[in-house]
């Protein structure tokens, strides 16, 4: 599917364009939206976003919901009964739904008014992976709706970030196995970081290190850092700092000396150092979650790879009843 | 001050009334923003909210703010440098601006338009509490820009909740006590909630476990649990759930359910149970914060005694520069 087709045929089919941009998945999914949810709440004047765990935009549907709302619902899988449940509430209110999944088989298809079918795996370029086409969508309905001056810019940025990334899966190759040799024995991790990036903090906490490695973990926002978490920090305690290039570097920049100062085991990932600096600075913030996703996986693959303990590997999902 | 009176005054000096309210803080008092964030996002039809962690909205100021804005921001000592410098740069955009504060000479109240120096301690009624405080002033809002259905039922629960409170805490007494002796060795807690509670699960973690007894601490949403964080559910972790009643009930049930047949240390605290039933159905759910906020605080204070590790203790805020 075409993104500036999709939207544009939505936006026609709406009043006085699309109103609202509600963002409906669970877990991994969810993850892949933060980034848009955090685009439109920094660059919208008029559309209006919401980002819900897709059980409770079911059970505590938004009142603002109407027939020139977008759902945009995203399922790796495409037959997750909440996110399934949500496109057919977004249907039932009149709204326009956008299905995003890897099976075209999906129980979700039969919600979405428009769907992509996106492709996954190592050889995928990640402008084709769903954080970056849902972010490609939600950039388009800011420039339908309302115009975006750094439109070009994002576009010339989504060109590059593919290229970035294989750089920077060379360069921290190393660092991966140095990480998973150094850390492959610790029980608990805290994953730190700010702006569109804050939502891959939480993913990388909640998918890679809870789902794929039983392991303890949680995400905290380098700005919320200094007002609570940081008392855990000790020289024993290990956390893994993503740093973003932009706005809210200065946020990671602070927790950094922090660390540095008082804590023993911390990994940086700093998304300047690996490249992203070649993107405009108008839009660059946005990209660095999509480039920590992909560095990130290298680090999970490394640590799997240590603790002998597949990424596949699941006790309950899928596996028993709940 | 009067949130009537406040609210109305406000909105006189608008064009088309309050277009939006922001909520802004750090730590705890963003905690306490929480529930009227989950409010207008649920029953606004018109009014945009967005919750910020003081310096990220500092340093990515949403293009959105504009002189019909209300920038709502809550500072305890109200010296927090980020939330002070918050006020401020919603003041150079023209908004309006409201300061929640327990100190009468706080630097946030240069940058606020009205303060709110509020009640705090064990003998205030909770709706003189920052949390009932900003919730009364988006209800407000809601009322007075677009009309609210069920404006006296909010007003018949917030008369309620602090006579809920007292018998809850009664209730919940030889609990905590229980609770800490069994739980006083751990070194971890999961936190889980959904709803206007969820930022409550996030604010014991941070605050209660992480800042004030130096634990280990996430909060889970109790429908994101079941998309990667269960899978570190086991007979050892300690899982604390604060079911709420009202819409979003069925997720902590669900939670409950699963938590019940595979972790082995689970401690529930039920709104439902103690009590919160005698708020009307329609507006309830916003009140399940309130309760376990101060419901919680009696399980902190167990847990403190038993841990000989006083709630003040800190070895970095407020000790060292950061």
């Amino acid at each position: 599917m075409d993104v500036v087709k999709v939207i544009n045929s939505i936006n026609e089919q709406t009043k006085n364009g699309i109103s609202e941009v509600y963002l409906v998945a669970c877990g991994g999914s969810l993850v892949d939206m933060y980034p848009s949810k955090y685009f439109l709440e920094s660059e919208a004047q008029k559309i209006v976003t919401g980002m819900y765990t897709a059980n409770e935009f079911v059970h505590a549907l938004p009142k603002r919901l109407n027939k020139d709302s977008l759902v945009i619902v995203c399922s790796h899988g495409g037959n997750t009964p909440e996110s399934v449940e949500a496109s057919r509430a977004a249907k039932e209110h009149g709204a326009h739904t956008i299905g995003l999944t890897h099976n075209k088989e999906a129980a979700l298809l039969q919600y979405s008014d428009q769907t992509f079918l996106y492709e996954w795996g190592e050889d995928s370029d990640v402008k084709n992976n769903p954080m970056a086409i849902i972010l490609s969508l939600c950039v388009e309905v800011l420039k339908v709706v309302e115009g975006y001056e750094h439109y070009e810019a994002f576009q010339n940025g989504m060109g590059k970030v593919n290229g970035i990334i294989s750089e920077g899966k060379k360069q921290v190759g190393p660092r991966t196995k140095a990480f998973a040799d150094k850390y492959g024995s610790e029980e608990l991790f805290y994953i730190l970081s700010s702006g569109a990036s804050y939502g891959h903090a939480y993913g990388f906490a909640i998918c890679s290190l809870m789902e794929m490695q039983w392991l303890n973990a949680a995400s905290i926002h380098s700005g919320e850092y200094f007002h609570g978490p940081f008392e855990v920090t000790d020289k024993e305690t290990p956390f893994i700092l993503m740093m973003n290039e932009g706005r809210t570097r200065a946020l990671d920049e602070r927790a950094l000396k922090f660390l540095n100062q008082y804590a023993g085991k911390v990994e940086v990932v700093d998304a300047k150092e690996l490249g992203i600096g070649t993107i405009a600075e108008e839009v660059v913030e946005f990209f660095n979650p999509i480039l920590f996703y992909s560095i990130l996986c290298e680090y999970r693959e490394a640590l799997a790879t240590v603790r002998n303990h597949p990424l596949e590997t699941r006790r309950y999902m899928g596996k028993v009843a709940y």
